[in-house]
């Protein structure tokens, strides 16, 4: 492709509206441009890598069984009835009539329109399982869609659903499908985390999303350092503490803490570390019947941070999680809350592992602006039972069993559930199984964000200069940077002769044959993150050489213009 | 693929809904199935002949020079408001609002969004002209969608934009576009013509549609027996007859013609043909202003049929196109519409050539129930002028000077138009020309129904078994269809050994592994179209051989087993 005969789109300013560096970049980049709120239009160089990571997702999904299909966008509202999700979805399900007043639905993903399909077409055990998916553009009316194609109300995606009998063949196909999405992503080229994860509303049990690791990202993943144990924070176990807890060596005291509400206060007040003191949280307690049972202490150490999800699953807890009012805690232990501890506190007392492993601790008196100290589980509080209620930190011991957890941000761009029966059932999708009976599926699926693969890639690839691209997904291979070409014979000889060369042995070349000033060019191609940079020069040239430059890494050296072929061959045979 | 494994979805019956065989086939043999009205899922083997339609569209238009891009499918309302479409058009236009109550389209073509991204990111004339295109779903809200996918309200277009600085450029874009759509129509294996069109209500000048030759066709296509010349029916100039018109030699005769309304009716109470009559329509005439003139005469041959447009083309005559009532006929000539003619008739004439051509002809009397025979032209008739006012017929002289014209119908599949300047200057798209002055753009415009083009194929390509794929475009290429497989390991082991050969060659073989009749994998494979097509069977194993069998010719041979792939080799390597 020729610079000159192509929409190349790039900005030297910064966007002022763009907030994170992808959405920034894919501006300045010349990938795509905003039409309206969370619309995007993808220009050529945008396409180019849009359709590569299509490519990688089509390939990887045939090869693991899947079958594509293509479901249509709008649907109508009659199965989104049936399956609840009307009522249920929010205005982020785009609902709009047709010229004769019927109800649709903007597809904002397609479980309706696949059960219905399958209900109709099958309707034996013999023709499963089956495991269809699609790349098709979707449409959610989000509240506050921002940060570019990252968070766009249409975007282009890759959705799966799978139809099984039993539990086991459903597990077979998510297996087969975390291989695949793992084997996507390596081609992609990124650094990425299957982790263990909430389901969230989408329902079922077991599920895994899969992280584009970046500094940037939305949500924080804790993996081991030494084993493949990966999980979203709020999903990850707190083992507790190994070895004995320490003998009291203090006698309970009281201390006055005028002033001192929180435990950073009262840490510097007395003198200790937040990881001395032990707070106490009040909520609603329930009985094993789902009754209210009052309320009931939740006790973590001062550094820790509550876990909800942990929580709400403790029996003694109610759902959803319901913290007492000020009033109540002050009705309940005589004072406001940054005093209460749980010394003397006369309800069912939680206390996460951590918390419980402490001895010496300080925590609030139940008196106002009064903390203890030398507090001791067992001596000074006798009736308590642990629990883990905290999330993890950096540096805990990996639930896996193997190495630390390390803490780092993950960009979602895929995720795989266990759905189990919730769409089968409510649209009472069932086959005849091998005895003649009427049995109701069991359904996987399975997400990528395709679009937003390229915004997580940016996020994970760049630098001070521009994009990085992965060779896998770059929208040009090479790039041929001819210095003032158009004044040159021999320059423009040479580029002209290389492109031809590169171009026919099938390689992806823009060359930059603009008028432009060497230094626009430079800046251009460093912008747009093309891998592989051969520049053309006067002075080079008297030796037959040109000048090669590796995005990544930034080295540069020199190569005879008669091996540059097979030079690019070596350097971009693994793409 | 296995059939086991795959969602094959053929059906036995004739699905009671469809009207045209290209419908009924696709859902017989599993290409897709209804969701809603004018709403289609695709099924897996619908996807592979879609995919492989879009590959070749692609590959064209790249070749060509045209760039690809994504539009987003939902558009805001300001551009269709801008360019004067939101008000023009009528409810095929879907509008809806978000859930901030701000409207949007569906959009069912891109002119306004790409107008809108070209004003905003192309300033120089150096960086035209620019061709971009996308393979897009699009959405138009019809009042009566049919046919299946022909017909549908969403579906998967291919539009291009091409933007120029002067009409030389946008017809040397658009001649490149000719060529690229007469190449994807020939690589697609169908059988189509280029015709010159009226460019109806996108507006602009030149136009040409291209369609696939079907009997079905909605539309009339004149083409010349004796070269590249086609139209639409609706544009084919007729020429004059050939030579003097003969000298008359009846007298002048008025006839009583009781009950004798029709031209039939005439020509068969008098004896005559119906194109030995005049037949003539009174429609409103025009100045040359523009202003009301009274009315007019328009005489053609009893057997030809008036062409609107041609009439409305005439300076004498008004647009729209309005027609005298049966009390203006009647206060103006004396008579009802049945029996009027030229003679003595006191307004404008236009006759038709060919009518101009008669002499002793038939043609109302101006009184009811009575006709005139032998009239002459300037004998009987002294003031009247001839043009070109009829539809061409099967064996008119084609209007390009060489051959005859024959009359197909067609399936219009793609659609290139010289825009000129209509939304360039409502949405004032303009750049900085070589002088430094904003100058508004010249745009062509570009279409191909990438879903339409299956239908149309098969309307094109199909026998009472099923459809017959051209090579190109079959879902698959191959069937390997095992008798009683699950009876005999002998033709297991041999159909296992082909389809594992076949595939490594990188040849897309459909598997017929089911537990299935010989009849009912016959059918199935006949139905579903594949060109070619292996049967193993117990008695040709015997002697090491298969039966071959070609799906286009039914033509079958013996190959031996070890000659399969070689065989195959040599018959798809043109695809």
């Amino acid at each position: 492709m020729r610079s000159s005969q192509y929409l190349l789109a790039t900005m030297k300013e910064n966007p002022a509206d763009a907030e994170v560096i992808s959405h920034k970049l894919m501006l300045r980049a010349g990938l795509v441009r905003r039409l309206a709120s969370g619309l995007y239009t993808y220009l050529p160089t945008g396409v180019r890598t849009l359709r590569k990571v299509e490519r990688i997702v089509r390939e990887e999904l045939n090869k693991a069984g899947a079958i594509e299909v293509l479901m249509p966008m709008v649907q109508n509202a009659e199965l989104w009835q049936e399956s609840g999700r009307w009522e249920q979805m929010d205005a982020e399900l785009l609902r709009f009539q047709d010229r004769h007043q019927r109800d649709f639905v903007l597809g904002p993903t397609h479980e309706e329109v696949i059960t219905d399909l399958i209900r109709r077409e099958v309707t034996s055990y013999k023709q499963l399982p089956l495991n269809l998916y699609q790349i098709q553009t979707k449409f959610r009316d989000e509240r506050r869609p921002r940060f570019g194609v990252m968070r766009a109300r249409e975007f282009l995606m890759k959705d799966a659903y799978s139809f099984h009998l039993s539990q086991e063949s459903l597990q077979q196909t998510y297996n087969a499908m975390y291989q695949a999405y793992s084997n996507i992503f390596t081609r992609l080229g990124l650094d990425f985390r299957a982790v263990l994860a909430d389901s969230g509303a989408i329902g079922g049990s077991v599920s895994h999303e899969f992280h584009v690791l970046a500094s940037s990202g939305e949500d924080a993943i804790a993996f081991s350092d030494s084993s493949d144990y990966a999980a979203n924070v709020e999903m990850a176990a707190a083992l507790p503490p190994q070895g004995e807890r320490p003998a009291p060596s203090q006698s309970l005291t009281k201390i006055s803490t005028p002033n001192a509400g929180s435990v950073e206060d009262v840490a510097a007040s007395l003198k200790v570390t937040p990881a001395q003191i032990a707070k106490t949280l009040i909520v609603r307690g329930s009985t094993e019947d789902g009754e209210d049972s009052g309320f009931v202490a939740l006790v973590l150490r001062g550094d820790h941070q509550l876990n909800a999800l942990k929580a709400e699953k403790h029996p003694r807890v109610a759902q959803p999680l319901t913290f007492a009012t000020d009033a109540e805690i002050e009705a309940l232990t005589g004072a406001q809350p940054g005093s209460i501890g749980p010394v003397g506190l006369e309800i069912p007392l939680v206390v996460d592992h951590s918390a419980a492993h402490l001895s010496d601790f300080v925590c609030g008196a139940n008196q106002n602006e009064h903390h203890l100290t030398g507090v001791n589980w067992l001596r000074d509080i006798a009736d308590f039972e642990t629990s883990d209620l905290r999330n993890v930190v950096s540096g805990d011991a990996s639930p896996c069993g193997q190495g630390v957890l390390e803490i780092r941000r993950g960009i979602e761009v895929g995720h795989i559930f266990q759905l189990g029966d919730k769409y089968s059932q409510a649209m009472k999708a069932g086959v005849l199984n091998e005895e003649g009976k009427n049995q109701i599926l069991t359904m996987g699926c399975y997400g990528i964000g395709v679009s937003r693969i390229m915004a997580a890639a940016i996020e994970q690839n760049h630098d001070e200069h521009g994009i990085i691209w992965p060779d896998a997904i770059a929208p040009f291979q090479i790039a041929i940077i001819p210095m003032n070409m158009h004044k040159s014979v021999r320059i423009q000889q040479a580029a002209e002769q290389l492109y031809q060369q590169l171009t026919e042995a099938g390689f992806e070349v823009l060359f930059d044959d603009r008028k432009e000033r060497p230094g626009v060019m430079f800046a251009d191609m460093e912008l747009m993150g093309i891998p592989h940079q051969i520049v053309i020069g006067e002075r080079n040239l008297d030796q037959q050489q040109v000048e090669y430059k590796h995005r990544r890494s930034g080295d540069k050296s020199l190569l005879p213009l008669d091996q540059v072929l097979t030079e690019m061959q070596s350097k971009l045979q693994s793409a």
